[in-house]
């Protein structure tokens, strides 16, 4: 099988002694190259040091990037001037260890808020994942990521002639971790960064910016991408090949997306949330957004009940405009299968439980068997036009409490 | 000791047969003339047809009001036009059996959504109770308006020769119900309408719109408040005694509203969460709601975490102005001590977290004795200004999920 990740890109994943478990921590992916790049970040009013320095690194520099070290087990958040510093000494010590300009290297940070970066396990580490760098070494840098993450995250498409890889982390939050969500995504396609930057926020905000765990946004939030142009593709605005390879980005982030909520914390189902009849798309999308946050809703699913007033009540307050004399409810099983027509057995087909504003009887056994399994579609029609969204999100479980709880049994 | 209720106000509560459990589940609440009359109402965007009707019935009638009834186990809520006459025509019913004049019964209703009132256990329901009404039958009225709480919550207040009570139930939610806030209170003194419906929406705006379950806003929530002048005291806009009032109001409504908190679904305890130095008042609330309706906040109290990095995480993406270089954090026992001197045996003292956006170092001890006790206060510092608000929320527990996902175990 031929490598999948994109030509030019090497990683590495090592324990570097940050995490007290003593599993690897620090990941360093490097480009043979200059790479255009586009970022996001958290929109938290606390944005943490490595935040603040990829920042103005990417608006500086968004055509000459090479490099990104990310280290888990300390977010550098909170950290005051001192973290700005040991964020800065972090993409320093990257750019000396792999020979590269300053000015080059991005930093990621997740783990414990407060404390500062161990620099001479950062500085040591750092070292050690350069010499162990490789194009199979994708495997290792996502695991070295993982905070309170059960499985690693990654990603791949392959598009006319390019290619594109995606690894990230994130699952709710975990005492006393913020639980960020760090994303890097790199390409061998050339891309400017202006138009970098649009192909990221495009998809970006049709994926990660569609998920809900909890509701809570951290302090470290990031997604990077990297494009180097290795392959000698050069994507230009309004072509059928860049229209193609952002449908290629968008769908390799949800991917991605949709694997931080299938592993968030405590979860036992996979919930999509998709709202149709709404006066605009953003309209929709607060009324999506207000199911998939609701504790109510999400410990409904978790306890396998059809409790639709709940899911009306949540799109009543969202704020969103409702003709509720118009509003119909389904749920199906399945990912986005909710306004598919019937099919199979019957019993897994779409149950419509609210028509016109009315509650509709419904069958027992049938919603029971949709609740039975791992994926379950909620659709809201509003009423008013046509805006639409989907979000996905997880339940609300018993885990969930213990996990951030740090509960005592 | 002299009966506690204001003048001219009778009670009952009785079983009627609504809930499937035989407890009591229909209250009359009756005045002997005229009251004046004002109202709240859930801004959800699904109003349950109760509160239809008592938003038209306060703007026709309010002072003319006699009586309001009360029932628990169901509620009225998505059914639509058959809803609205069913509402109405419980309304008819209390009046008929009360022998009062057309539009003077409100009505509200909880329980579960989407089910139609149940109307000849309504009709014998009012009947019986209208057979039992005393001075005295305000706690069994009080019992007879619970879903998931544990405990009736009423409370009284006398001043200036004029005596309030009030009583309301409201939990969190709990399948199928969306537990909704309801609560009555009554007052023997004189008030206009228009000053009534002032004084109430501010008590409301300081008490109830400032408690946090779980962030949902049922269909139903309602807060009326009747006075009946039988007390001779007439209350004028801008005296000294209606300021009086006013505080006494508030103070009852605070009461009842943390009643409900410290009720609520699976709480183990009491968290105030004051927030000061913001750009207003109202940005104080935005970043105060924040903090009480995270799950991740909520949970670490759950735990006994002093978890300080979600609270600012929590401000962070509240919306409220911050600067993060003036953010302080502490931590207290009881309720509202947050910014107090230290005073005791040290133990329970106040404990500052964070000062200057900056994490302190702190004793382990002195933090778990704090949240050993039953009550928390969270004070957070914006920095911006000196805007304040305070909010007062229970913490995230197993039981909370167990109640709501009604779990099978």
């Amino acid at each position: 099988m031929p490598n999948p990740t994109p030509l030019g890109f090497t990683f590495a994943g090592v324990a570097a002694g940050i995490k007290k478990t003593g599993a690897s921590d620090l990941a360093l992916i490097v480009s043979d190259r200059p790479c255009g790049a586009a970022a996001t970040f958290t929109r938290n009013a606390f944005p943490a040091a490595p935040v603040l320095y990829d920042r103005a690194l990417v608006a500086e520099n968004a055509a000459g990037l090479r490099a990104v070290a990310i280290n888990a087990g300390c977010a550098n958040a909170c950290t005051g001037a001192a973290g700005l510093t040991d964020a800065a000494e972090m993409a320093h010590l990257a750019e000396a260890a792999l020979g590269l300009p300053p000015r080059s290297a991005a930093v990621m940070s997740t783990g414990v808020i407060g404390p500062r970066l161990p620099m001479d396990k950062i500085a040591a580490g750092i070292q050690q994942a350069a010499d162990a760098l490789s194009p199979d070494g994708w495997d290792a840098a996502a695991h070295a990521i993982m905070t309170t993450d059960t499985r690693p995250k990654t990603a791949f498409r392959e598009i006319g002639g390019v290619r594109i890889f995606g690894m990230c982390k994130g699952a709710g939050m975990i005492h006393p971790n913020m639980a960020t969500m760090l994303a890097t995504i790199v390409t061998d396609a050339a891309v400017e960064p202006a138009l970098l930057a649009e192909l990221l926020r495009q998809a970006v905000d049709v994926s990660f910016n569609c998920i809900s765990v909890d509701g809570d946004m951290s302090t470290n939030d990031t997604v990077l991408l990297l494009a180097n142009g290795a392959a000698n593709s050069k994507l230009e605005a309004g072509s059928s090949e860049t229209s193609a390879f952002a449908s290629a980005l968008t769908s390799l982030c949800t991917d991605l997306a949709q694997q931080i909520v299938r592993d968030g914390e405590g979860a036992t189902k996979f919930i999509t949330v998709r709202v149709a009849g709404a006066a605009s798309d953003a309209d929709a999308r607060i009324a999506a957004k207000a199911v998939a946050n609701s504790p109510l809703v999400k410990t409904a699913f978790y306890g396998g009940d059809a409790n639709w007033g709940r899911i009306l009540a949540a799109v009543g307050y969202s704020g969103a405009l409702v003709e509720p004399a118009k509003a119909d409810l389904w749920i199906a099983a399945g990912v986005g299968a909710g306004l598919a027509p019937a099919q199979g057995d019957g019993k897994r087909s779409p149950l419509q439980l609210v028509r016109a504003g009315q509650p509709l009887p419904y069958s027992e056994e049938a919603a029971s068997a949709i609740f039975a399994g791992p994926e379950i579609t909620v659709t809201v029609k509003l009423g008013p036009g046509d805006g639409q969204a989907t979000v996905w999100t997880c339940d609300l479980s018993h885990d969930y409490v213990s996990i951030n709880g740090h509960y005592r049994t």
